[in-house]
């Protein structure tokens, strides 16, 4: 165990405020991109010094190159301070798992900690050390392209997940596993709630829907043991996070007592300028430190300035010192003062790295993430049927998603090398039109292969760089050609099938009532292709069940399940026709709910039974629902529980997501299901910000997604 | 002097309880409409003795009913206590002004508070003692349909609109003045701001937010001696204003000593079940008497249930004492003690309402109401010109908007009479389509009266009822048959005039790109037809400028002018190409911005002259600006001031309006425009809700609409 406050003490100012500068690979001698300093990072103002001095690398991956910016920068840092290695390993490293909302909509919580657990590995033989996730902002709006990060709209499922990922990620022990890496949780606070779903616009809501739904994801990660925390581009009731003392030492540090490092995202602490709250960047600095933030990423306020604001009096040394312990404790706790190197290991990397296995967890997962939304018959597929396959996505690998820089499209299977694999007879192939732009003939190409088929499957989406950071738009719906092209296709009569990739949820008409089935398939990784093929053709069922809504369009964001009820609910017994909260030309609700997916089986719900219809705040609440696979095939299916707080002293949404269990059932197969919660599951912060639950009645609600009304009411005391 | 104390005293708690229930005009003997008690009024469980000892009166009108009435009523109530009137009296009474949304284009506060002088008149000779208005809800979303009831976006316009609403309504003395009536501003808070532009939907803002942008409105009402307020329908944060003791114990009564009645809104109090905060209509009604809603309106939940309440203890009598002795001394302040009709007076009915005086003002306001959006020398026409008229809006008497319920559209001019009163030659009418439904060969017939013109005016829209109370909509596009009736007539290859009828800022693709010149008539009252005649035909100039950004779509919902710079702004001397917060596939600012309006002269500006680049606390800032009419027709200009706080502890917008003075100009004419700024101009609420001004740099911009980059800065010390 190395000392580190002793360390600290050798430590010259300078040092130490270098310590909390995060640089990029081509800034480190070593690195097999040195010197590559291009676009943003040429703002940087680095000397030689500092890059000796610092305390993390961004970005770099590959076990002989991290090795060998190590092996220099220990041969030149005085102290001999280890790097940390931190990377974007999002949703795998090499192997690409589905996107993060794809992840979300498979209720899987085991296939996503095997996920993490496998991208941690793979990251962890090419040497980085900590990983920027799991993202957990809470969104509801798809126009935000970062929707793909994310694993949905709620804060349990995000909760939930967010454990599993660190779970996935961290292991039972990440500092003597050296298989694992350490997460940081992204991004602190309320990203997702961005105005107009503009990327780093805007955040604002109150201090209580702060707390109640989109803080819980973080605090689970935390709660789990993760690491680090990353803060966000937004501001927070006018505040930059990145220089939020409320955000980050009221709640943070004191009322959540984490202890671990924080890092600004990147070149966010010199955005402070930007935002109007800093005059420059020392003022950017000093105001990012003050708010615990520990490491700065990508630009220079703190080691160009903070030594000043030190020797001014203007900024106590100790908050410095406070900041590099953390750092060191962090580099400490994963043993580079022992072992610089890690996990880093060339000949695991070529054995690991894509291995069958991790193609096969890809798969597996790729087959729960995906999302039966209409399906009239058609599917699935006979080997023995005439299958054209049309469309943009059709043979295309592209399907990786954002954040999956070291996943190449190259190691992915397409839906036509898929599906050829699996037809016993000619899959006819065109592309029809790009993304966004028609091919010449395209169009009669499509129509004359669809008219040799059976059954037509159209492969559409969005561009991956549609969504993803920075990625938002305000059209939602599928771009204008496959528009078309589905249109076009249907005139011929044919079964239509469309196969959708896409990283938000989706504006849907002109695909869904012109497709007998759609299956979306968001980006589903390197193994995306096969798992499309394997649901297709029935040798896998689908179980995807949505993670976020679906809305009917972009005029109707945002749409939520858990949303409060109004004083003039639509639909209600003594309701008039206009004076109610509702839109003229369209439904409230989304197209198709959180929760919702199909199958090729059908279940059938008993009634939802309780163990005592009054419920002390000491005892237990035993709910139980039988469910029944009434079809013919074996199936799994997410079990969904909700309650809903009838009266409370402030309004509670109409339904909240308290439980859920995806459980497989054999044809004809019935199980009971339960459920155990008790009062401290209905507790919610008060006018005074008290977290307490009321005694009144609650319903509990189970069933196939968050519409269902199958509820029952017991009274808690 | 009534002394209202001793007559309290004398009220069993039943006659106080039933003095705060407010009742629709048909539950009165006296009443013309006696009676005629239907839809929800058809919930309410009220005896005859509530009725006999009812407060006030909602939406009565006509002084020889409203005489019946309080004549009826006072021989049945015990202690004579009269009955007050209340109406929704918003822009007119039967001489209907321009919807506030265009009052507020107007940048006109002497005609504004003319035209509430003017509803006030007609209302109190009419018998009416108080009108629910003014609306003064901040707007950023144009799906919502009472956007047409708001001044529109800004916290400093809306303000000032508001006082001059109030001086209005009220004028000096209203309690001595029987041409005037007392005004209830609302609807209080933040229903501006619902969710999705879901009418009644839930609001969710910071504390921050709601002070600084959404409150001063209310707040500048009641600085202006408004006497009522009624509460809104929306919760904030998580609890119904109807029941919310933090907003209106707290802010309204304490904070801004307001001591004047408030009012819930239509069925508000008993809306506390649905919104889910109250178990039944005796929690609901205990909730808001306890919360300060002094008047419930049109439901039973304090005459049916509070006696109990004060009998059990739960509730103290001096709750029900306070509500009523505010009642009491409004009454008596209107004077109805001594004279309980006021100034109800058929003979003055007869004389007043709707003479040319009060036509003349209602067209006055219309002209400067009307935003001329394009114009590529088409207009103004001359009379001369062979002109054809097209449109469900040409012949249309339709145009008051909502909240004119006196007012007759058979009172009102059409376009068609009023331009068929300048033409010279034929003016050649068509339908084309209706609003939303096409006519059997309406366009043909459309097509070949443009044929035989010079020039076509295509008089397009929103039914009234398309916006207004409870009419939000998700597609904010002119419904479809009047987007192809104008691409037909484009094809024409004449120059269009498009002129709008609507109560929202409408997405105006296939309309912008397909007309030569563009009129935003918003809904512009009786006199409408005439004034745009007079403004099409260059008989009046153009001087409307938007109160409310024009999205490019409802996807980029919500646009407004005064938002926050984000850390990675568009078009930032360093900003990379794709991570700066926009959208892929639209511009982030609006169509057209706040503040925008052309003229058929030009105004140019000079420089901005600061008195001082260095102000101190207790200095004031003098802004000059040259302002030349350089064109060859007499116009008003609205010469706007702006400021942005470059640096704050919190995020300041990227501008805030801090002025306006609307001037005519003589052709040639120049004029030196002055505006004085204080130290006070620049404070804010800090981290800590302080409200301070910052020191540092600010810049102070002028010009003709909230794009102007016409600044320059100063020094606050």
């Amino acid at each position: 165990m190395k000392n580190i406050q002793h360390l600290l003490e050798q430590m010259t100012l300078q040092e130490k405020i270098d310590q909390l500068t995060q640089l990029a690979a081509p800034f480190f001698k070593g690195a097999e991109d040195a010197g590559a300093i291009t676009g943003p990072m040429m703002n940087m103002e680095v000397e030689d010094d500092n890059i000796r001095n610092a305390g993390s690398v961004l970005g770099a991956s590959g076990a002989r190159n991290i090795k060998s910016i190590q092996e220099q920068h220990l041969a030149e840092n005085r102290l001999s301070i280890p790097l940390l290695f931190m990377s974007d390993v999002v949703h795998g490293y090499k192997t690409i798992f589905p996107i993060p909302l794809a992840i979300g909509c498979s209720w899987n919580l085991e296939l996503a900690e095997d996920s993490a657990r496998i991208a941690a590995l793979e990251s962890a033989v090419s040497g980085i050390h900590v990983t920027f996730a799991p993202m957990v902002d809470l969104v509801r709006d798809p126009r935000w392209g970062r929707v793909t990060e994310t694993t949905g709209e709620d804060p349990l499922l995000n909760s939930l997940f967010a454990k599993a990922q660190v779970r996935g990620f961290q292991g039972e022990d990440v500092a003597n596993d050296l298989e694992r890496v350490a997460a940081c949780v992204k991004h602190f606070a309320g990203y997702g709630a961005v105005e107009g779903g503009r990327d780093y616009n805007t955040v604002n809501m109150s201090d209580r829907q702060l707390h109640e739904i989109y803080l819980p994801a973080y605090k689970a990660a935390l709660d789990q043991g993760c690491k680090m925390v990353m803060s966000s581009f937004n501001v927070i009731d006018g505040i930059p996070a990145t220089a939020n003392q409320t955000l980050m030492r009221d709640v943070l540090r004191e009322q959540w007592q984490f202890d671990g490092v924080v890092i600004s995202d990147w070149g966010a602490v010199k955005e402070l300028i930007a935002h109007g709250v800093a005059a420059d960047k020392g003022e950017a600095g000093l105001k990012a430190v003050l708010a615990g933030t520990d490491i700065e990423m990508m630009t220079d306020c703190y080691s160009s300035y903070l030594k000043e604001y030190v020797e001014n009096s203007m900024l106590s040394e100790a908050i410095i010192d406070e900041a590099v312990l953390r750092i060191l404790k962090l580099k400490e706790e994963l043993g580079l003062f022992e072992n610089p190197y890690r996990g880093a290991d060339e000949q695991l990397e070529k054995e690991i790295i894509l291995s069958d296995q991790h193609r096969a967890s890809a798969r597996e997962l790729a087959v729960e993430s995906t999302v039966l939304l209409k399906n009239e018959q058609v599917l699935p597929l006979d080997c023995t049927q005439k299958v054209a396959l049309i469309g943009p996505y059709a043979d295309s690998g592209n399907i990786l998603g954002q954040w999956s820089w070291l996943g190449s499209k190259d190691d992915s299977i397409t839906m036509l090398e898929a599906m050829k694999g699996k037809a016993e007879n000619e899959v006819f192939f065109a592309e029809g039109c790009r993304i966004e732009d028609e091919i010449e003939n395209g169009f009669e190409d499509a129509k004359q292969k669809a008219a040799q088929a059976d059954v037509v499957i159209v492969a559409v989406g969005e561009d991956p760089l549609m969504s993803g950071e920075a990625g938002s738009r305000t059209n939602i719906k599928l771009p204008e050609p496959q528009l078309s092209l589905i249109t076009e296709l249907k005139k011929l009569g044919k079964p239509i099938v469309t196969v959708l990739f896409n990283g938000r949820p989706l504006d849907l008409h002109g695909v869904i009532e012109n497709s007998d089935a759609v299956v979306e398939a968001w980006f589903p990784g390197t193994e995306g292709g096969q798992a499309i093929a394997d649901l297709i053709y029935g040798d896998e069922n689908f179980s995807g069940k949505l993670s976020m809504s679906i809305p009917h369009s972009a005029g109707q964001i945002p749409v939520y399940y858990n949303h409060y009820s109004t004083g003039r609910p639509k639909g209600a017994p003594d309701a008039q026709e206009r004076y109610v909260s509702q839109y003229l030309d369209s439904p409230n609700g989304p197209l198709f709910p959180f929760g919702y997916g199909l199958s090729y089986t059908s279940f059938e719900y008993g009634d939802v039974q309780l163990s005592t219809d009054v419920l002390t705040k000491d005892a237990e609440l035993t709910i139980t629902v039988s469910v029944r696979n009434s079809g013919e095939l074996t199936g799994k299916e997410v079990v969904q529980l909700y309650v809903q707080d009838v009266i409370g002293e402030v309004v509670r949404p109409v339904k909240e997501l308290k439980g859920f269990q995806k459980v497989e059932f054999l044809p004809g197969e019935e199980k009971e299901i339960t459920f155990v919660l008790s009062e401290e599951d209905f507790r919610y912060y008060h006018s005074d910000m008290t977290y307490k639950s009321d005694p009144g009645e609650f319903i509990v609600y189970a069933g196939r997604d968050s519409l269902t009304d199958m509820g029952t009411s017991f009274v808690l005391k």
